[in-house]
């Protein structure tokens, strides 16, 4: 809504280098609206709009855009600002956006950099993928136990203005081991001259910085936690996780669940930003494993059907339709991995609060048509290679990888196309089920299959 | 780990009555923990725990159990000191264990419970399900736009104690239209003289009461929010929506779409909990429809096939294959509804931070016998009934029908049993994917159909 109103006027302030416009646009609203809205400018315009806000203001806008953006837009700064808005970024966004960035730039990066925070992110870069470590931050209040309710707020004013999150205070040793914590909001109700140990929380629930993330997240939200602290193994604190990450981390584990559960390997990015021969070949890992199995099956139906025949003649439709259940097993597979992707897609869109576009419908078809392709063409290469190697004929082979590339097409197109039709009217796509898709392959396959046994024939 | 470790002697306590050892239990943790270790006992035993502990802690630690025990738990209480406990609760909690109680059961506690507490539960009850208001609670702080930060924060203490959360503070007028929100963290780093008017963020997110829960989930998540407003339509405060209870909508739509996806109708309760009738509803429905799909499959297939084969004698092997895609379907589509619901248990245990113990294992496999028995009968008497009506023989339809419920059979106990082992080898059981299913039951298919045929003929 917001967004569209905008535009125009946006676009406009943008072309005159409205300075004044421009700086009270990045001050309007909540970070993450501004974001949502910049979100439909090209990053050499978003970067134009950054480049008039205030920088604590930028820092805060930025990480609310796509990762992939956020690289696309750092580009377009001058190399002296962009370590200025390094500095001022929140310790995990600024270590996402530096991982993202090429190796290089980041070197040249790192000198610009003021020491503290150039030493704060090399230790945060250097824990490893998935871990506690890579999504925590080390944004986050800390407190010695002997001091007043008093002090602890007068000496939170002087930290908090750097830290994502004070709604936690940690409580340490002067070794930085953990001892408890105060809630931010029991320091305000607490008497203000009580000692921080007498109310603190010693009973605390912690976790390693080697753990797991999708098992921090867990805890996180097993326990209803805003964030939870990060222990290396002396129990020093190293971090805090908050539960905003650990919602992403939830929500990339499920999407990476659903993603194998189709036999997809899981995607780095999102569906749509993926490059097409990466999506084919992650696509195209278990269709052939599955291909292969279903010629396994082909011989154990050729040996059955063989020995329940005994003594009729064996036709050419015969030894055309023992493969049949790996012509329809490949266009079930192919058209619902194409619905379970668009599916996640679109809940994507949902998540991130955003319309379905007519660009995203061709992006869509487009990527699927050319997938569809790719691993049709070597699906059914396979096919034929591996049939003739079973029979020693070749017009079954011919028919049946023939029959496999028509019914990989059509199948990653319908699969794409219904879960879209039914977003468009408002059902839940997720009701374009898997099995559903596979129903109507099933008869598109028969279908294509005996036609192409006739033209054979 | 705390768990094993404490059980035996909180079953001694709790069986020698031993008040004082079992109020200090009650103390010694952080609620969710106190919860996780109960929920190993009897519902009867929580209760007598729960019993020695103080009505505050009570209120805290019985959120954090299953909500089907809640229900369990509260009938073991005396009606006087259940109406203490659920006026003690937070308002969004007391509501959902109400929600679940018999009604009749409700109507007698209500009277016996304070006329505030009363009225704002029969408020919160009769918003519609899957709104913004059935998750919000309406325990947060409020405060006038014309006082100083000093006399917010002397304010806030009176308030807080029975807020869920004061993490932000909402300004509203005398009509409790919503101004702005000054959050605790901007609160503390003000100047104690400035006013909330000057302070406060006058750019806010809100819901509207009416608005979807999932959309309202989104809304939080998209911008990291700890909590959301959420206004009646002339934009006055009804409520607040927080992290933690939008966590809990993303999961369950998630697990939502992923049971559609395999063509299982929502469950309400986990697999576990859901009675197995209606388990085998939910799955049998979509099961039934695409069995009804594929006998049109075996039309076509009967058309093409005897176009192609002009001339050929017609056997009863060609007669019985007309169904193979029907029976291949079956066993893949039942497979992977097994697998999925098993893979989505197994991941709500990960989440829950619980262990798969030998007793989910036989409760599975039980299930899934008696599921794939009922459903299996099923879709095989429609299966006979529709290939008759087809072909007007005896003799396929048999083979098909018995096939049908052989494969079925076979395919829920491998569909279940895979997950399982993966996971208790410490694999993603989502790798166990569902055309990985579908293809050992596509060769198991092949195999059951041949000599059911060869019995036959």
């Amino acid at each position: 809504m917001l967004e569209t109103l905008l535009l125009p006027d946006l676009r406009e302030m943008i072309e005159s280098s409205d300075e004044r416009g421009l700086h009270e646009f990045c001050e309007a609203f909540y970070p993450g609206v501004t974001a949502n809205i910049l979100s439909h400018l090209t990053p050499e315009e978003i970067s134009k709009v950054l480049n008039k806000c205030h920088v604590s203001r930028k820092a805060e806008i930025l990480p609310f855009l796509p990762i992939a953006m956020q690289v696309d837009i750092v580009e377009h700064m001058d190399r002296n600002d962009l370590s200025r808005l390094i500095e001022e970024m929140a310790a995990d966004d600024r270590v996402d956006l530096l991982e993202q960035m090429e190796p290089e730039h980041v070197e040249n990066l790192l000198p610009l950099i003021a020491q503290a925070e150039r030493r704060d992110i090399r230790k945060l870069l250097s824990y490893p993928d998935e871990s506690a470590g890579s999504i925590m931050t080390t944004d986050y209040a800390s407190l010695p136990k002997n001091i007043t309710v008093k002090e602890a707020i007068a000496k939170l004013r002087l930290q908090a203005p750097n830290r994502e999150t004070i709604y936690y205070i940690y409580i340490i040793d002067e070794e930085r081991h953990l001892l408890g914590f105060v809630s931010l909001r029991n320091l305000i109700l607490a008497n203000p001259d009580a000692r921080l140990a007498d109310i603190m929380q010693r009973d605390m629930i912690s976790v390693k910085v080697d753990d797991d993330q999708e098992d921090v997240a867990h805890v996180i939200n097993r326990y209803d936690f805003i964030a939870i602290p990060v222990v290396d193994q002396d129990n020093r604190l190293v971090g805090i996780v908050t539960h905003d990450d650990a919602v992403d981390v939830l929500h990339y584990e499920a999407q990476e669940d659903q993603e194998l559960l189709v036999g997809v390997q899981p995607l780095e990015e999102n569906y749509l930003s993926e490059p097409i021969f990466t999506l084919a070949r992650k696509r195209g890992f278990w269709l052939i494993v599955l291909l292969v199995a279903a010629v396994f099956t082909a011989k154990v139906f050729q040996y059955f059907h063989d020995t329940v025949e005994q003594g009729a003649a064996i036709t050419l439709i015969d030894r055309i339709l023992m493969f049949l259940p790996l012509v329809l097993a490949c266009g079930g597979n192919a058209g619902s991995q194409s619905a379970a992707l668009v599916i996640s897609y679109l809940s994507t869109l949902d998540r991130e609060v955003k319309k379905f576009t007519v660009r995203d419908f061709w992006k869509i078809m487009g990527r699927e048509v050319l997938v569809g392709g790719m691993i049709g063409m070597t699906l059914s290469t396979i096919a034929f290679v591996l049939s003739y190697w079973l029979l020693g004929l070749v017009a079954p082979p011919i028919v049946v990888s023939g029959t496999v590339f028509i019914v990989i097409m059509i199948s990653t197109s319908v699969g794409a196309l219904l879960p879209i039709i039914f977003h468009h009217y408002d059902f839940d796509p997720a009701l374009m089920s898997t099995p559903l898709i596979a129903a109507m392959m099933d008869m598109i396959g028969v279908v294509v299959l005996f036609n192409m046994a006739r033209l054979m024939g």
